[in-house]
C-alpha cells in the first residue's frame, strides 16, 4: 500500500515559522514517527512551495497510489489549479490542515480544494496527518 | 476514560434518512462497532433533536468528561446558543460531520461552531466518529 | 386518509397576536370548520413552539400520515433543521403562510424550508391551510 | 363572475419545454378541466410573451373582473413594470408558478410580483391553478 | 408591580463561564442584591437554554405583568421566533446584554430582537439588568 | 423647435393609479398646460406599455428632434436596452420621474438609464416634465 | 418671497476646479443672473466647507424661507447629519447637483440627503440651480 | 441546411449607434459578405427592439431549423425570458457579442442567457458572426 | 463628581424636530430635571452640530471628568473620527439614543462609536440620559 | 504567419480528465488535425502547470507572433499576474475554453483575463480552438 | 521651496493617545526633528479636529505650495469632501499614516483619499511623514 | 548591511510595459542609481514570474538579511502563500508600487501582503523603491 503526503507552501518552514501556531517540530521528524506507526504502508513524502509543480506531482501519483494527503498551504484559498487536479486524478484525497482554519481569520475559512477532496480534517496540529493516513489504511482495508 | 458522542437533529434516523447521502447503517450499530475498538474507554452517545437540550448536555459532561465528539446536524450552521456551550466548557469538543460539508450547498458550508471547537472532521461517513475518538485517546494519552 | 397539521411558533396566539395582521380568529375555531370541510379525512393538529419538537413531530408521523401542512411560524427563516428533517421523511409537505411573507420585511422573504416542501402557499389568510389540504387530497385522489 | 388567467413567455410551450420539469401536458388542455370544474365561473385565458402586453392586459380587465391569477413566467423575476401593473388596478392578483420557484435556481427564487400580489401558490404543477381560482372564488363568496 | 428576568442559553453559567469575559458572579447572587434595592418590586427569574421554552415563557406572563427584562443570549442572533414572542405580548420588554454586543465579533453585532423591543441596554456587566429595571419602574410610575 | 415627452408603462394611468402617490390628474390634461405654457415649442406626446416601442419611438425622433423626456416608469429600474437605445442617439435626453425615486423602496432607488441621460429631475411631480422642457428650450436657445 | 441657496464644500472653488467637469463659470458670476432672472424673489446665498455649520445655517433659515436649494458636494454621499436636519425644518428643500451624479463613480450614485427632500435636479450644470428656483417659486405660487 | 441569425435591440442601429465602439458598418452590408461566404447554408436574418418578439421569433424557428446565432444586445444582461426559450427550443443556439462584453462595465459583464446556450463568442466586431456559424456549419457536418 | 453629557447635530431642536419620533421636551427643560435628581454630582451640558467640536469638547474633558454621556446623532453612524477620539481619551464613555437605533432604518441600525464606548443604552426617550448618569454614578462610587 | 498555442493546468490530461466534461481527445491528438488545416499558418504548442512559466512563455512570444491562443484553465478564474502579461505584450491574444465557464458553477463563470483579451471564445469543445485560429488567421489578411 | 503637513482629527494628541499603537513623541517634537533635517525647505504645520477646516486649509495653500503632506486620521475613511478638495487643488498630496491601515480593522483598510492623490506611505511609525517630504523634495529637484 | 529588492511578475518588462503607467525606464537601469545612492548598502535584486519562486527567495534571505523591499506585482492582490511567507520570515518586509494601486481599478486596491508587511509605499513610480530603502537603511541606524 502506498500514500503520498504532499505538503504547499511555507510548509517547509514548520517547527521555525510562527511556532506558537505551527508548533515548535519539523515536518521530517514527525513523519518519522508516522512512518513507525504505518509501517505495513509506504508513505512519500514531497513539498513545494510552487502551486504547478504540486499539480504536477499529484498527476504524477494520481492515477497510481491508494491515498494523497494534501496541505496545500495557502494554495488551499486561492487555487482552482489545483482543485481540478484533484477532481482530475482516481487516487482519494484528503485535506489536511495543522491549525483549525475555520476558528481563524476570515480569508482562511474558505478552502477552494474541499469540494473535490473526499473530506477535510483541520485543527489537530501534525496529528491531522496522521488520522488521514488512519483513515485511508482503513479506507483500503 | 471518557468520551461523549453528540448527535443532533435527525440523526436518529441514518439509515433511514436519504441513505444515499448518510449510509445505511443507524448509528447504535456503528457504536457497537466503535465501543469494540475502543474498549479502554467509556464511550456515552446521546442524541436529540432539540437545540436547547443538546446545550443542557453540553454543561452537564463537558466540566468533568475527556472529550466530546459533536454532530449538530442542521444546528451546525444556524446555531450561536451550542458555539457559547462549546467555548464555555473544558472539555476539548471535536466536531465531526458524515458528508463533507464543504462540498456541499452554499449554506452547510459554514459551521458556526468550528471556532469554538478544537478541530473539525469531515466528510469520512461514519469514519469521522472513529478518527474523531482516535484524536481524544491520543491527545489524552 | 390522514393528514397532519403542524404550527411553529407564535401561531398558537392566533386571534391574540397583532390581529390587523395576523386576523381576529383562533386556529382551533378555523379547525372546526376545515374538519367539517373535509370530513372524509382525518385532519390531525399539533402546535409547538419548540424547533425540535417540530422535528420529533415530523420524523414521528412522517412515514405513515398522507400528507403534511406545515406552517413553521419563525422558524421558517432559520431553521435548516426542520427543513433536514422534511427531506429526511416520506410524506409530501406543504408550506404555508397566513401572510405572503414574500410582501413582507427582508428577513421574512426567504424560506429555508421551501427546496424540501412540494410547494408554498403563501398569503391567503387561513385559506392558505384549506388550499393545502385541498392539494394533498386531491393529490392523493 | 369573471376571473382571467394569464400566462408570460414560454408558456405557450407546455407539454413541449422540458416535460420532466414542467410537465407533459398543454395548458389549453388543462383548460378544458378547469372550466368544467368551475362552471358556475367565467374563465378567460390570455398568453403573451411580450412583457408590455402582460402590462397592457392587466389594465384592460384589472378594474372590472373579480381576480386573476397570474404566472409571469421568466418576467417574475426581473420586471418591476409589471409588478407596477398589478398594484395600480383593483383585482385581487394571485402569483401562481407549476414549479416551486423557491426550490430551484437562485435567480428564479426571489419574484418581484410578490409584493403586490395577495399571495403566492408555487409547486404544485397544473395545480397551481386550481387552487388560486379556487381561493378567487372562495374569496368572492 | 411585577416585572420578570428572562435569561436565554449558557446564562445559567455566569461566574464560570469565561469569566474574563462576563464576570465572576453567578446570575442568583445578583438576583438578591437586585430584589434587595427594588424591594417594592416583585422580581420573578426565569433561565432555560431551550428557544421554544423561552417563548412558553414569554407568552404566559406577557399578557399581565408590567415588564419584562430580556438577555437571550445566543439566541439574541438568530432567532425571528422569540422577536415574534416580543411583538405578539403586550408587556414592554426591555433587552440587556451583559458584554457589550456591538463592540464584538460581527455576528454578536446584530440582535434580531431589538425591533420588537423597547429599547436596548448593553455593555454594563450585570449592571445592565439593574437599569433596565430602574427602566421599567420609572416608567410604570 | 421639437421636443418628445415619452411616457413609459402603466403612466397612462395617471390620476386613476394609486392617486396619493401619483396625483389625481392624467397626464393628457397636464399636457394641454404644458403646450400653452410652451407655445413656441411642438410638444409630441408618446406612451407604452412595451419596452421595445419605446425603443422604436427613441430610435424614430432621436436623430431629428431638439430634446426628449423621458419618464420610462419601471422600465427606469430594469432596462439596459432602453438605455442603450438614449446612448445611440444623438437627441439630449432629460430623465424625469413624478415621485422622488430616490426617497422611495431600495429598488427603485437605481435608475439604469441616468448615465446615458443628460440629467435627471425627480420628484417634482408632474412639474417634473416642465423644468425638463424648460431645460431643454433654455438649453436650445 | 425668499430662497436660501447653500452650497457644501468645494463649491466655492467653481470655475477654477477641475473646470472641464465643474464649468468655467463662478458661482458669484452665475448668481447675479440668477438674480436678474428672479427679481420678485429675495435669493439669499451661503457656503461652507464645514458640514455643521451647513446645518446651523439649514437650521437658522429652515423654519422661515419659502424655499432652500442645497447642493451639500462631497457631503452628499456622507452625511445622516445634514439629512437630518432637513427633515428637521419645515421649508422645502430641493436638491441640486452640477453633474450627473448618478453617471459618475459608484459612491457618487447615492445621495443621504435625497429621501429628506422634496426632490432632485442633477446633471445639468449651474442650470441645475435655475431650475430648482423655478420650481420653488411655483410651488409657492 | 438553416441557420437563422437573432440580433435584438439597438442592432438595426449598427454603423451608426457610438461607432467607435461597434463599428461603422451596417448589419445588413455584413450579411451580403455572410451570405457569400456560407453559400450552401441558408442564412435568415431577423431583428427586433422587442424582447418578446425575440421568444416568439425563437420558439417559430427553435424547433426546425440548424442552428440560431442570437445577439440579444441590451437583453442580454437583464432577460430570463428569452434564456427559458433558449432552454425550451432545440436548436443549438450561439450567444455572439461585437464588444468583449467581460472588458467592458460591470453590468454588461454578466449574460443570463449563457446557460442555456452551447457557448458564447464574444468581442470579436461582426466576425464573432462568421465564427458562430462556422462553428454551426461544421457542426451539422 | 463630575459628568459632561455631549449631544451631537439636531439635537438642539428637541422638541420642535419631528416630535412624534423625538418627543415634546426640549433637552435644557430636561436637563433640569436630571440636575436635579442627581445633586450631588455635576453635569455639564455641551451640544455642537459640528463634528470636529464634538472631538474638541471629547478631548478638553475626556482626561479629568468621571464620565461622558454621549448621544452624536447623526454621526453616530458614520464618524470614526469620533469614535478615535473616544478610544484616546480615559473617562468612560455611555451611547445613548432617544429612540431604539436597532429598530429604526437599514443606515441608523450600524453604530461607529459602540466599539470604543463602555455600553449603549438606546430607546428609552430622554430617560437614556437619566439611565446612563445612574450607571457613571454608580460605577464611581 | 505564427501562432502560438497556449494550455495551462491540468490540459495535459484532456482525454483522460473528466472525460464526460472535456472530451475523450488528448489535446496533441486534435493538434495534428489543426495543423493539417491551417497548413499556411505555423501552430506552435506549449503546455505548463506552472502559472509563472506561462507568463514567462507570453513574454518570449508575445512581441513577436501574429497571435496567441490561451486556455488557462484553472488560473483563468485566479491570475492577474497573466492578465498583466496579456496586457503588456502587443500580440493579439484570444481566450478560448472548451466547456462554456459561463453555464458552469459560480466560480468558473469570472474570467479575470477577459479584459486584456481581444475576445472570448467558449464552450465548443476543442473546436473553440479552431475558431481562435480562424480569427487570428483572418485578422491578420 | 514650501511644503505644508496637514494633520487631521486626534493627532494632536499623539503620545498620548494609546501610545503602544501611535507612539510616544508628541508631533512637536518630532517636527524640530523634520525641519532640522530639511533645512533647506520650509515645513508649515496645521492640524485640525474639524474636516471642514482641513478642506479651508488644502483650498489656502494648494495653489502656492510644493507639496502637501495629509493624514487625515478618522476623516481618511469617511472623506468625499477632503478628497474633492485634493482633486481640486494643483499641488501634489502625499497621504501618510502612521500605523499600516492595511494592517488593521477592515473599516480603516479603505482610504477615500488615495484616488486623488499621488501616493501613499503607511505604516512607518512617524517616519512616514520623513519619507513623503523626502519624495517632494526630490519630486521638486 | 544587506538588503534585497524582489520584483514579481511581469516587472521584467519595465520599460517596454505599459509605459504610459509604469514608466518609460527598465529596472536594471535604476538599479544602478540605486546603488549609487546607497553605497554603504548591499542591494541584491530578484526577479520572477513565478509566485513560488519569490516564495522561495524570501525564505532564502528571509532570515540573515536587514530588509527586503518587496513588489510582488500581479501576485500582490491573489497570493496568500506569499504573504505567509513573508509573516513567516524575521527580516521586516516593505511593500511597494510603481503605480498607486489605491487609485486604479476595483481588483488592485487590495493586497493581501499588507498585513504581513512593515508598511507600504505606493505610487511614486521608481522611487517608491527608494524610500523603501531610505527607511529600511534609517531603521537599521
Amino acid at each position: 500500500m502506498k500514500i503520498v503526503i504532499i505538503n504547499g507552501p511555507n510548509l517547509n518552514l514548520l517547527g521555525i515559522r510562527e511556532p506558537e501556531k505551527y508548533g515548535f517540530r519539523s515536518f521530517e521528524d514527525y513523519l518519522l514517527e508516522l512512518r513507525t506507526r504505518f509501517e505495513g504502508c509506504e508513505l512519500e513524502y514531497y513539498q513545494s512551495n510552487v502551486e504547478g509543480e504540486i499539480i504536477n506531482k499529484l498527476q504524477e501519483v494520481g492515477f497510481s497510489v491508494d491515498g494523497i494527503v494534501l496541505n496545500a498551504g495557502g494554495y488551499t484559498h486561492t487555487s482552482v489549479a489545483i482543485a481540478d487536479a484533484v477532481a482530475a486524478i482516481s487516487a482519494p484525497v484528503v485535506e489536511v490542515h495543522i491549525t483549525n482554519i475555520y476558528a481563524r481569520e476570515e480569508e482562511r475559512r474558505v478552502s477552494l480544494l474541499s469540494k473535490a477532496c473526499v473530506g477535510v480534517i483541520s485543527g489537530f496540529g501534525l496529528e491531522s496527518y496522521r488520522l488521514a493516513v488512519e483513515f485511508l489504511v482503513g479506507n483500503k482495508e
